[in-house]
């Protein structure tokens, strides 16, 4: 592994997402040696994933490379590593580059995408999880309208032009919304020769509510503005079953479609060794207790999506997404001195910032805790919000040129094929 | 195909580059139909590839749809299409989305990378002629340095932070200069606990000057450029095999390296059916007369690298770069419109611009007809031409901005794995 042991504690952090990126800064120059792995060499700002499959952005200007973020730290080792297992006994991780021992370990492995068990939805859908993902569906959407304008058969044309989003959290709504506004803006110029009204954008939710983490308030303009844009909402419909062209739900409704994406759910990404029922609660989450310790180990945590940790608040866990991943983090980070120092550890307590989901130009609703918003005012909120949490100066700068040109000429530039996804479908159906 | 013909001729064009892209924007609004025919959606800015697979910019911004340049012009139609094959006498073109008629058809299908038979090189090394290529050689270079710090084999280690750059033209001038500066300002910071002084770029000559197109006086500069920066660079010597760690040269020296990155050389990219030997020339180009016309086709035109004009001051055709392929575009395109109109061609005469290359920051080298230059002044103005023939006012802000960035705080961001390359190399080692 060709890590050197320091003379200070080793934390390994499994995971460079908000959580464990969060929880390392919290450590850095302190009396710890911190080990990060990661399978991928950058943290990727997941929020903007939509933007880059419907291309409004960039990948490389949501994705930040690990090492930068880290370098300034002499304490700090990086690792492109997939984890393979834990041994709890022994204190080592199994992994594709070899053995890592650890003191404390950590895990903020995220959530994966939750296909419920259908192996035949989690074949031949979409998902958006990371940026290889995004990059895939905007060559997907790409690529079939291009062979849309090829087709003489009339049904298959429209499956090509047909978008079915299972799923109405904030990932399904922008997802929704910005192939809407790519149909209105960008499409009828790109293709004059296709009649792009043929263009459906189905959004699919089992339950009666879109965005049911947010009030009432923010679901119905949010349903509104999905409704001005264009977009099929259709509620009260379970998608069961997707051979790559129709979709088979539980009521008479059936979707012919070439392109499923699959937003539905998601589920902790536990690492074999704490999968065993004991340490796994609702969601696929590991159980931890007030100080982020998996429950049964003194030196073992999970904070982030991975982590569930139960409350009168959330009885079943924080929200999945990116503000209880970063304060779990940083709570960690002070706990983790704290207990290296022989110190009792403090509780953590989440503090809900809010949340919001953009859905177009001009129409965005945030919920914060004392006032909620939705329109004209509550997209600026938006895009201040995610430019700031952005990391580096040069992400920032760049999304921000993108928005104003995509703002003020109606346009989105990246709407590139550069890794054709049919092509590769065969070869390469993976999640990285 | 589905592009119903108009009452006017119909011009294929084979190939979104320099040449193809100029000749389609002369048609704009005349009356004729143009049919633009590429592998690709997108137009590459094949001069700034470099930047790509060494971190300093993101390929979106090198790239642009070739749809928008075409969206406001009624009488265009773009098909994203491999040709096969043209057969002459039915003038119609094979293609992987069917057959394709025309009344004129223009090759500006480009250049390939000429391995000069030699298979070996051929599947071991890297090129940089396309966006993808680029992206997997950026890949590798950061998979290189994550294995070296795994391993405890120093010949090994050694290898994998060699890289061998065949081929002194403005690509590997330009890319032995890009790595020598990551290698100074960025890998000692990402890769503490590796010994970057180890890191060897080597640049391979097989002729006595390195940019051999250039003045002498450049030449020599770019060479000290290059000494300066730390690159080893070896006039005559021919590199003959690469296994995929040797590298094997025509005298004595040998190389131990991961990365064979080969910019030793071009070829015309002629299609079946114009591939006979009457047909082609020097450097496998189509010999084309003063108007482009194919030698013996009435119809048939070539421009750009793929044509082999011969005129008295380029007895071997104009040099296989950007401006020849522009300026015969426009000259084609208005000689186009004159053949249609039943008037006499003009032939072409190409207006030698001048050359440039930049070693590094403060370094370029520039060949102006009149005037040469050589160090910050000219990097300036490499600078300001290459924004200024970047395509499209978002591609220039975001290169200008990478650029300022990149410069006022010696860094590259976009040194991102996205794909990582070894895990595809078998299964997808592809020149696209």
């Amino acid at each position: 592994m060709n890590i050197p042991r320091s003379n200070f504690p080793r934390v390994v952090i499994i995971g460079g997402g908000f959580a464990g990126i969060s929880l390392a800064k919290k450590l850095a120059n302190r009396d710890v040696q911190v080990v990060l792995l990661d399978r991928h060499n950058y943290h990727t700002f997941q929020p903007l994933l939509y933007q880059v499959s419907t291309g409004g952005l960039e990948p490389d200007s949501i994705a930040y490379p690990i090492r930068k973020i880290l370098k300034d730290f002499p304490n700090f080792f990086f690792r492109l590593a997939m984890v393979q297992r834990v041994d709890t006994s022994t204190k080592t991780l199994d992994t594709d580059i070899g053995p890592i021992g650890y003191d404390i370990l950590v895990l903020a492995t995220g959530s994966q995408t939750n296909y419920f068990g259908n192996s035949n939805i989690e074949t031949n859908s979409m998902a958006m999880k990371t940026i290889p993902q995004s990059l895939n569906l905007r060559s997907l959407i790409l690529e079939n309208f291009e062979e849309a304008l090829l087709t003489t058969d009339l049904k298959r044309r429209n499956a090509l032009m047909n978008f079915t989003i299972v799923g109405a959290g904030p990932t399904g709504v922008e997802l929704a919304g910005a192939l809407a506004e790519i149909k209105k803006g960008i499409l009828p110029k790109d293709y004059p020769d296709l009649d792009i009204r043929q263009m459906q954008i189905n959004l699919v939710q089992s339950g009666g509510k879109i965005l049911d983490a947010m009030s009432d308030q923010a679901a119905k303009a949010a349903e509104k503005f999905l409704e001005k844009l264009g977009v099929n909402v259709w509620k009260h419909v379970r998608v069961t079953d997707y051979d790559g062209y129709t979709v088979k739900t539980t009521t008479d409704l059936t979707f012919e479609t070439c392109t499923l994406i699959w937003a539905a759910g998601v589920k902790g990404a536990v690492i074999k060794g704490l999968d065993a029922n004991e340490f796994v609660t609702r969601g696929n989450r590991l159980k931890v207790n007030k100080f982020n310790q998996v429950e049964g180990f003194d030196d073992v945590f999970a904070i982030g999506d991975v982590a569930s940790m139960n409350s009168e608040l959330y009885p079943f866990g924080h929200p999945m997404m990116a503000q209880p991943a970063i304060q779990q983090g940083e709570s960690l980070g002070k706990n983790l001195l704290l207990l290296l120092e022989g110190k009792p550890m403090k509780p953590f307590i989440y503090k809900n910032k809010g949340s919001m989901a953009t859905i177009g130009r001009n129409k965005a609703v945030v919920d914060f805790p004392n006032y909620k918003t939705q329109g004209v005012f509550a997209w600026f909120v938006w895009m201040f919000v995610h430019l700031f949490f952005l990391i580096g100066f040069r992400n920032r700068a760049v999304v921000f040129i993108n928005w104003v040109y995509n703002y003020v000429r109606f346009d989105r530039e990246a709407r590139l094929i550069i890794r054709p996804y049919k092509k590769q479908r065969e070869h390469l159906h993976t999640s990285d």
